[in-house]
């Protein structure tokens, strides 16, 4: 799959980290691109968001390159404005691109100052390895405690010729309840006005991100950002508006699902399928009940079809259901239908179990249309690991 | 600490449980008591939880005798209603007390049938043994994965002479979110009507049970339940009702504590401390953010005095506030103070947070007079390995 032209990456370390990896990334457009971008919604908001926010506004929806840093997160800081300006300021000069079309992004530790002075060093050096072919390594850089990059590319042929859509993000955490730092970056080369891409944005993260039970439980730093610089000479035409948001869509499932399979600790990938409620809203609280619940995970770490912690994380999910119209599946073998326990074979449903993809299937008898996908991990002891000394 | 006067107590090996540990037990007060009751608020609430509502509603609000059996939940199965209708017809029959003050409740695995004739196998033994001094074998008989029985006993001087109030839970699970079953049996020989023991129950629960975030996720057999029978001659006067709920939210939040320290992997008891808010509602909201994140549950198991991850629980509580008028501490050290890092001995403070005692204390500067207090545990490998084959 070929990468959106117009677009450059480099990546360097700057000294952030304390294992000596890259830790700064850039992604730079040829030119100014339009821009839609979803942020956290926590009440405590680093640094770098609210400028992003701000340059986002002050820019009318445009930006031409990212500057990404892991190691700190550069929230609850002292001089996290300064930090985020100087930087800024050092890009600005050194890409030659106004200040507000620069977009900032940390992920790392909380209420740690971060020696900005250690970034304005990078930046000759960030800018000057930028090319088209170090996209990988951006992605490489932002990870904190992710196992593997995550990365996806895709194709899309319109009526004027192929655009190209490409996608990065870093995760991992629990997921939810959560704060690990997810941020996703997007670049595509179709052209596209900011004003139409953010709620086509909007709506391709309710689809994928939000369902990973991101949203709501947000971290600090979170933020999804979608660039289209329209180097592929090909305008997204009002009617394959459609056909464009689908593909973002998959592009961001995809990131978001290798997300949830990459969570911390986690050996496996829940698909959590719900159907039959009233209307999609309720399936996605019962989704998400049942994604939440550490008892759900931990059955599936163990690969045990325990079906009653199924039922009761739907049961307390604040959706009213009868207990008696209840189906649920694992791995598309039934194991209740009325609420009540059916005949398996427990032995082989368990062998199944310990594969890498696991299917829950959760379905209300009826005639209510709601539905909703969810995908989350197992939780085992390598989250208590990883987490129980992250800052230290 | 006596123990209140009129009740016996009993605990048999019936059979339900794998292990041959007492897995049935009985409360049996020598005359019908005012009794009050709590139950879940799970859609999917267990056949013992419809009796015992049931019960309770035609008989006034009296409760003679408490038949409660570890090892199955009696929840999702088809003969759930035939189990509890049989063995309180069996347990009526041997005690000679009417079936409707009779109160069932049962705690284990969900969705499996339940061999009542085990139960009703086991009663003549169970009602010959009952003696006053076994409350301590009760108390042992409905532990599931507890790892120690949780009871407590206090006294109450009256103007007509001194009560007693005894009480016994189970808990265990990661308390929230969670479906671990919460029982607990509140014995007193006070003397109080039906009518006054309910809201005072109510409010106790709230501000103990209620503390250690089990509402909203409960299990589908969760209940708590007192029985006061008067035995002690001594009649709580209107005047006195405050005094008497003040001594039985004291039990309740004795016996809430114990849980929360005795959660499923536990080493520590955590008790979060919220303060400065709007309202009281507010601080709970925010103390349960705090209380139910995996990563501050973690950070304290790992004696990790990471406050970012207190702040950004706190930010996405639902619940505004300024992060920059916020302090936090850890063990009574500040290290966080107007949303920024101060300077702390972090060795010091490590080697406290190692302690079986650790509290965290979050207040929002300016005149707000919302406070909450909620009790939580760490989260260590042990839950991990508790839970992923319980059922198995």
């Amino acid at each position: 799959m070929s990468l959106p032209l117009g677009f450059r990456y480099s990546a360097v370390y700057a000294g952030l980290r304390k294992t000596k990896r890259n830790d700064l990334g850039l992604i730079w457009s040829d030119k100014p691109a339009s821009a839609a971008a979803v942020f956290t919604t926590n009440v405590v908001k680093a640094a770098p968001v609210l400028a992003a926010q701000a340059n986002l506004l002050a820019a009318g929806g445009r930006v031409q390159a990212v500057l990404v840093n892991a190691g700190n997160a550069n929230c609850a800081t002292r001089t996290g404005d300064r930090v985020v300006k100087d930087t800024l300021s050092a890009l600005s000069k050194s890409l030659k691109v106004p200040a507000k079309l620069l977009f900032p992004a940390s992920t790392g530790v909380i209420g740690v100052e971060m020696k900005g002075e250690l970034v304005v060093k990078a930046i000759p050096a960030l800018v000057t390895e930028a090319s088209e072919s170090r996209f990988d390594d951006v992605a490489l850089a932002i990870m904190t405690t992710d196992l593997v990059p995550k990365s996806v590319a895709a194709g899309l042929e319109l009526k004027g010729g192929v655009v190209h859509i490409a996608g990065m993000t870093k995760g991992s955490g629990m997921i939810h309840p959560n704060m690990a730092t997810t941020l996703a970056f997007v670049m595509t080369d179709a052209e596209i006005a900011p004003a139409k891409l953010q709620p086509i944005l909007k709506r391709a993260v309710d689809a994928s991100f939000h369902r990973i039970s991101v949203d709501g439980d947000t971290s600090t730093n979170d933020c999804v950002l979608v660039m289209a610089n329209g180097a592929s000479g090909v305008a997204v035409a009002p009617r394959e508006l459609k056909a464009f948001e689908e593909s973002l869509t998959v592009v961001l499932q995809s990131l978001a699902k290798q997300i949830a399979r990459d969570g911390e600790g986690a050996r496996k990938l829940v698909t959590i399928d719900i159907q039959g409620t009233k209307n999609n809203a309720d399936a996605a609280r019962i989704a998400r009940s049942i994604a939440n619940s550490p008892l759900v995970k931990t059955a599936i770490a163990g690969a045990d079809p325990n079906w009653g912690r199924i039922i009761c994380a739907a049961g307390y999910s604040g959706i009213q259901f009868d207990p008696r119209g209840v189906d649920i599946a694992f791995q598309g073998t039934p194991v209740c239908q009325r609420g009540l326990a059916v005949d398996f074979d427990e032995s082989a449903l368990t062998e199944r179990l310990k594969e890498n993809d696991v299917s829950i299937g959760f379905k209300l008898r009826g005639d209510g249309k709601g539905a909703a996908t969810f995908w989350t991990c197992d939780l085992t002891e390598g989250y208590i690991e990883i987490n129980g000394s992250y800052r230290t």
